[in-house]
């Protein structure tokens, strides 16, 4: 069994993350601890816990961790303050926040406002993306960068024809929209009020995300524009993602690259040409679907990606990365089916 | 491993169902039937169940079973018609339908307007609730009755105070509340396009619906008051359940009641004394919330229940009560912690 | 023209009345107000006003009111602070908080935990729902109560059997539902968090609520029951009222009772025997719809009413209000029709 | 008065526009008609009429028409066959199907699959968008072709950066989200279902979509691309829209461009600089919202648009267009604040 702690179990990562653990044959979870509501049963705040046999909730002590594998679900900022003491102790880290998933305290510095204060783990880190990584390298990592939810869906979607040479890397769009909980149970602020949001659609972050560095890097182009919206529904990302084409492409050729490239992933489902995923037959699950088409008339390749934002986008993909750390199946306790 | 089959895959409880099968570690999906879409995978028509190994859709021959149980999630009226056939051939039986659920043909006729096919069969088919029932007579059983959505969460709110005596029979009335899911993939009908429903919220079957009788047979009362709302939501199910005390009971006791009776049910959690549970804090699992509280001034005991109407309400009650009837614990493969 | 003022003009009760004002053919809004944004234009906190000719929001100070009316929606217990002084500058006042709502100050201080500070005034104070109110009270009032959203949809639907004696009067049992924006623009809590509420209904203030006694004191009964819920939609209320009958009465007699008595009710439309209203069908309008059907069976009234918590429940009844004191037709300026 | 008959009044474009008319001083609604509802009061179909005096439905003979104005609200492929009956009888027509929005009966062909049965009219028919119209011909037109929803947002959107040569027109593209209303109310298919769609969002008509000629006609330009979505509301489209910049352009020049072009448009506000309009804060308005931004680092040009595609979309175009025919002011009867 792995014994895990969660840090930042209460946040709506942290309990997706803590949920999947509870269904997890080859996990036992040592910690769940919170900043705030140390000393109360997680039941207690959430109580769609109410039955599971869990530990109470305690403050996380850095100095003193008795476990393998340690889930940050912390905001951005913290990570990189107890991520040495951590692995100093021999326990291996998987990070949800954006403390290691640039690769310069530089870049970290300029779109995240913080001077970064582990910049040796910075380099040591593996960015989490099991799909278009090196997965030996994951498996041996001591900590792992997991991804951020628009750049899993945004770089498993353009990635294969960035990659192939068939799109201009000066020319990627992403126009994606993600559900509410994107944004966090902590941001408890007017704009996030039900009534503020349901029956309407809005861009945000249009003029900067901080997600542009990370898919760019991921994908390893310079400038591209990624524009986020919100949608009004809980869960799921949808990445709407374009490119010129640098060489004539048909539908059919595109469609091909993506179907034999994915075609053993088990999270990866390239839909039949003409076919788009919808978030919803993705939801609560590890999948990111993809539909692609090349717009030939006005020269446009095209592919979408549809994602649970809190699963493959977080919590889900957290797991699938520490299947790959402690050797186990890939797919190990995530759910792979959609729910109507 | 349990052989099972499931009609009527493609419906909303019947691809539930299919759903937690592939999710169950004893059942094997030996073959999923509709009547409309044979020859299709299934993933075909619901994407959700892309990259799931299973059978293709076939037609479902009653004549010719082999498998260890058949689970009709079929329209009403279908399942008596095939029970017989499918007995004999040494299969068991969950029904997901209404067909089984009354306990005379009489009533069969008089709330569904049909002539029942096989009144033996209603005789010796068991109302699959296990939280009330002998649970050895559903062990044992070789057609179970799989409750409806609301009688599941209304029966389960209200039987305790009506076995103790503290509520008056001729006195209960249940205001429930459903999630949309509840009228079934079937119904392609304005009134249930998604721009008829959002941002409304409207009664509906006030004059006579048919769970009415099922509610009363189940709480052994003659005539009670059921009135079920839509609700602008996918699922879940609230009953705010009433009763006039028929002696003086404080909140405390009547929550002692419940919490006691209970304590041992690993799907119902009874709420702290106060707290009344959400839709939400079930959504995805088999779980039955309940609160209580006795209104003194106004003299009313009420206890809200809230469950997923196509996880507790049918495939996963449907599960659990295969669980029972082949010695397997009552849990298995069922999620008890919901979602964000 | 009446010159007319808007405290609290920010609030969702706040804005709905200002953007009914702007299309009120006899208003002049000679103020906005708020306490925390003075000095903004409206349209720069809420950008459904741009474009809208408006003055620029002020502190409101009841000392120096130039105006005929003045509509105070703010929060619970300023009204009575402020009252005294406005009248005594000549401006009459309509109150969309509970200030002014209840009789005495001694039921004040029990639902409401404050002393009133201003007990004459509540004795002087009209309680403005005018469809069962004496019109020409409200006429020459100096100031209106205006009524809360649960009591108005409420009220409407039992006080005709009540009034009748058909219902027995300790009986009445409410069961309500309402959208979010009732919670109001200043609820800025986890729990009104979009991805809290969407997907999910719950009951609430399931032990007391504080509409309960406005209920009774405008039915004029002595403890009834009435249970709000939240629904995942902006507006609407949907009332959901229960009596025993006192005296045997069919379905079409208690249709004949509403339908007459509301024959010349332009915002109140009682449906066909048998139909029953959704709140979307009188969304954005100041009408309350009402169904009714007789229970023979389990003995029950029932009567089912649908507002928008906002309009007739809050802002347009304000308007309704003031059309009767300043000696308008009743539906200056006020929806009949509800959009899509 | 402007006598007035609406032709497809049971859809939501023809109800939205009846409710319109109902509210406007200077209009008199002499027929309402519907192929399949003759004989009904269209407050027997659609409850939200309840109470407004209405002619009953009727059917709609174009020989016979008494009307200084008709609206065709009507499904493609009709207006073209009453047309020139209409007019012959010197009635005036704005038509919102798409029978008279292209200029050619080739391009009708290649993008609706119809032989055009008017193409004399096709020519005389004025495309009525009157932001970007020379509105004296507006003024004059005995027929209008009132323009498709997401046409509108994106035009206005797009239409002054293209028309100053900021942006190449070769690479405008356009990633559109619209609420569910925009599929019609009589698109009854299980893909429209309420739980096919809440808590979904997906791309669809990727491979083609008629609007995309229309919006190139509009804008002058050859081949662009348009992806619309469906957004799990109601009503609103979010159109937004990014072209390469032809020369430099800074964000605060892009901006000073559209904020002095549209200044004296009462339904166009330009929101200031870094801010953009959320699909709520038009909705139920004949507003459309814009907000621009220049993405230097990438290089691209962006401009954020919201409607409310049943208002400026659909029905409140057609009445703005009837008050340019009429000699009205372009605001009569029309909203321009949104609701909370």
């Amino acid at each position: 069994m792995i014994r895990t702690i969660v840090v930042g179990a209460t946040g709506y990562a942290g309990s997706e993350l803590t949920r999947l653990l509870i269904g997890h044959p080859e996990v036992e979870i040592v910690a769940l601890t919170s900043r705030s509501e140390a000393g109360k049963p997680l039941a207690s705040l959430l109580p769609q816990f109410s039955g599971a046999p869990l530990p109470e909730l305690t403050t996380f002590d850095p100095k003193s961790v008795r476990a393998d594998l340690v889930f940050l679900a912390t905001e951005n900022g913290y990570a990189m303050t107890v991520a040495q003491d951590i692995l100093s102790q021999g326990a291996r880290i998987v990070d949800l926040s954006a403390d290691f998933r640039l690769h310069t305290a530089n870049d970290y510095k300029d779109w995240y406002g913080l001077d970064h204060a582990a910049p040796d783990l910075l380099e040591e880190a593996a960015y989490g993306l099991p799909e278009l990584a090196d997965r030996s390298m994951l498996s041996k990592a001591r900590i792992i960068a997991n991804p951020g939810c628009y750049p899993t869906a945004s770089a498993l979607a353009l990635a294969l024809m960035v990659r192939a040479g068939l799109a201009k890397p000066q020319t990627l769009l992403i126009d994606a929209k993600s559900g509410v909980s994107g944004a966090g149970r902590a941001r408890i602020e007017v704009d996030y009020l039900f009534t503020e949001l349901t029956e309407s659609f809005k861009a945000y972050g249009v003029q900067k995300h901080r997600h542009t560095i990370e898919i760019e890097q991921s994908l390893g182009v310079e400038a591209l524009r990624f524009t986020p919206h919100l949608v009004p529904m809980k869960r799921g990302i949808l990445a709407t993602c374009y490119a010129r084409p640098s060489k004539s492409a048909t539908a059919d050729e595109l469609h091909a690259l993506y179907k034999e490239a994915y075609a053993n992933e088990p999270f990866v489902q390239v839909r039949p040409l003409g076919q788009f995923p919808t978030t919803r037959e993705v939801a609560h699950t590890n999948r990111c679907d993809i539909g692609v088409w090349a717009d030939e008339r006005a020269e446009w390749l095209i592919a979408i990606s549809a994602t649970d934002n809190l699963i493959k986008g977080a919590a889900g993909q957290a797991v699938q990365n520490m299947n790959l750390m402690f050797g186990l199946p890939e797919t190990t306790g995530l759910p792979i089916v959609a729910p109507v």
